[in-house]
């Protein structure tokens, strides 16, 4: 048997930091739960003169690739520097040197899953990627193993902690979109281009990579419908609290007779509803099984000490199998290549929900007639309104706000489209899908 | 390799039913996960001519556990019998026939824990208990595995769905005890018996198995405080409720300087706290790590669905392994037998909390006076008051509801031992111990 395990890791960052010291913290009862050391012994980054705030002298550091995919004596590979075409690369090479690899890189396997996937199922090394989707929330070993006996109806969740963190500053504390998103920056939640949060992109990798588990086949990002929550104002926000709603970006994805309905966007949800007090930087993921009913994992989705307690979890099973001489007799979505199913998609404009509206118009007589009539012959039936006028100051722009009940998504937006054409209307209509209970 | 992998039911009670339609329902996805056909094909049980709603036709139902444990050709034990003698006998020779071996007894495990983790230690075969808490909700392989490298500073829950069932029926639809305690036996979610909910014991067989997890030793039943919601009563409700707080029950075990704090009761937790919003039979499992935060898990913790998706999750990774004739690497409690760390528990007159108590008492002058002196003189600190007192009614029995600072437990026991045995006492306190935020 091995003396010890040998980890090289691709990146020290702020994920890689956080596995760093939780792996010098925990290096006792690591060894204990393994039975040998668990050792980085060396690291790959852009620039190893950085100073990173901790001794790095028990590892060399170095900005050639090589240095550890070249090196047999190193047993498991951490990608965690993100990014598509080098982690690609890093992963694929070191899945094919037998080495196990951990990463961390949600965009790369919701872009590439078709290469990565095939290959970590091929390979004789584990492949761990707990921490891509909610970090230490412990999803993707749920669905592969835990749940793997009940046939899953629907799976959504919160799982962009930026926004959340966002939405909930501007709930709770009335901060308007930008304060709300200057203050993510502050706490190192989201990045100085914060593209990838705020238009719904990274919660859209999240939920493609949970679709490929939960129904067993791969899932192409085109055909996820996305939006982020640039957009929307502090109007929503205390239009919705009046309405006994709270808003929340969420990711969801559901079975139904013509395919998978799959959509990341805004959503209403009800007060009372338990993902409505989820706060801050939390993620919170929702599974509903045929047999087990609805079940839900909380808890940070970011952060370098949760990421890198998903990522340790994935590096202890790992060393265990390297140490036994085996290999994981689990595919990395629970089923086998060979029987991975196709994958059918609905299109979001089949999709039917309930529907918050709220239209700037221009305060005119006969507009909220008119908004309800196009509504009605688009087969879209209006459940309540609320219409703020301000007797005497006509023809000043004023919110209308309409609840609809459950429309199909092509209806609503044929709708829209000849509702934005009108003379009385003041700015973009602001369209959120209500979340049923 | 094996053509199919055979599996021996013992029990075909509500949970044995619930695995049997969900392997019928899933048999083809199972298939797929798993290679190939997994087939019950033999059931011990009490009374084989029994109408259990289903065709059994396709196994062979007897009385005698060596019509499974004598026959070679059955790769998995499921037990799920519960109880503790017979279950005990058939786990163990199982183990040492080399089958896998699936359980949901948690009492088994948590009084017997000493005897069969060590067996399932040394035994070829897997040992899966994932249903024995929570039933669906992954708790198990969470801690096991997703947490393994992180330092696990609590974990709390409510683990009882019955329990959680009655307080819920009564804190929302003001049922007294005695009514909800029907309406959960009504429900199926109660025994003719309730003992084991009510009293909180079986809340205690489960927490003694997540320590054991978390905490890497085996602990011991009589070392955990235990005390049920027998004894909770609508005025107590309507108390709390009037004080921003619900009663649940919970079970509770936190790492402190000086052991293990390890207790079993109902809690006040205030109503903005996740765990308040938790209803009816789910249970939510909360673990704090010190790298990742607070976590929780939640779901359905009872009922034949949920317990048999627990049951199939284990059973699915014990094929894997026979089917290609490795040993699982990972022991019961994720750290091998050998690393177990001895375990040593706080005793309960040491903890601190806050503490809700209400006395009934005869409406007389100095009542209020007499109760705060003795709470002071034993360095308990009011934190708030109200007494419901009925002008002009003197002599009859009223409550006297205080709210305290953080004391100790023996300092409470001892004031309330000085108080009960006055006369002016109408009835004995009730003490509810309050969650920290």
């Amino acid at each position: 048997m091995k003396d010890s395990i040998n980890v090289g890791i691709f990146g020290l960052g702020n994920v890689g930091m956080g596995v760093v010291r939780l792996l010098e913290k925990n290096r006792a009862d690591i060894e204990k739960r393994v039975g040998k050391p668990v050792r980085i012994v060396k690291a790959v980054v852009a620039n190893p003169k950085k100073d990173r705030g901790a001794d790095l002298s028990g590892m060399m550091v170095d900005t050639d690739p090589g240095h550890i995919l070249d090196d047999p004596k190193i047993d498991i590979v951490l990608e965690l520097i993100g990014g598509l075409t080098l982690a690609e690369d890093i992963i694929l090479k070191a899945l094919e040197k037998g080495k196990s690899v951990i990463t961390a890189n949600k965009a790369l396997l919701a872009e590439k899953g078709r290469i990565i996937f095939p290959a970590a199922y091929d390979a004789a090394g584990c492949f761990g990627f707990e921490s891509s989707v909610g970090t230490a929330v412990p999803i993707i070993r749920t669905l592969r193993e835990s749940f793997a006996g009940d046939d899953i109806l629907s799976i959504s969740g919160i799982i962009n902690g930026t926004s959340n963190y966002i939405l909930t500053r501007m709930t709770h504390d009335r901060l308007s979109f930008d304060e709300a998103l200057k203050a993510a920056q502050g706490m190192g939640l989201a990045e100085a281009d914060p593209t990838l949060d705020i238009r719904g992109i990274d919660a859209a990798h999240k939920l493609i990579i949970l679709m490929n588990i939960a129904f067993n086949g791969v899932f192409d990002l085109s055909e996820l419908y996305t939006e982020g929550i640039f957009g929307i104002t502090a109007a929503d926000i205390n239009y919705t609290r009046q309405l006994g709603y709270t808003i929340k970006h969420m990711g969801k994805a559901k079975k139904t007779d013509q395919g998978i309905e799959a959509r990341v966007h805004p959503v209403l949800v009800k007060k009372d509803h338990l993902l409505s007090s989820v706060n801050g930087a939390f993620n919170a993921i929702s599974v509903l099984g045929e047999f087990m009913g609805p079940s839900i994992l909380y808890g940070l989705g970011a952060g370098p000490g949760p990421s890198a307690v998903g990522v340790a979890g994935d590096l202890i099973e790992a060393c265990r199998y390297i140490l036994t001489g085996q290999q994981r007799p689990i595919s990395p979505f629970s089923i086998p290549l060979e029987n991975w199913l196709p994958v059918k998609t609905v299109p979001m404009a089949e999709i039917r929900t309930e529907y918050y509206l709220r239209f700037p118009v221009l305060d005119r007589l006969g507009v909220l007639a008119f908004i309800s009539k196009v509504l009605s012959e688009n087969r879209i039936s209006v459940r309540s309104v609320i219409q703020e006028g301000k007797p005497g100051r006509e023809e000043s722009p004023v919110d209308i706000v309409i609840m609809t009940h459950e429309a199909v998504e092509a209806d609503v937006q044929k709708a829209l489209k000849e509702i934005n054409g009108q003379p009385f209307i003041a700015g973009p209509t602001q369209l959120i899908r209500i979340e049923p209970d």
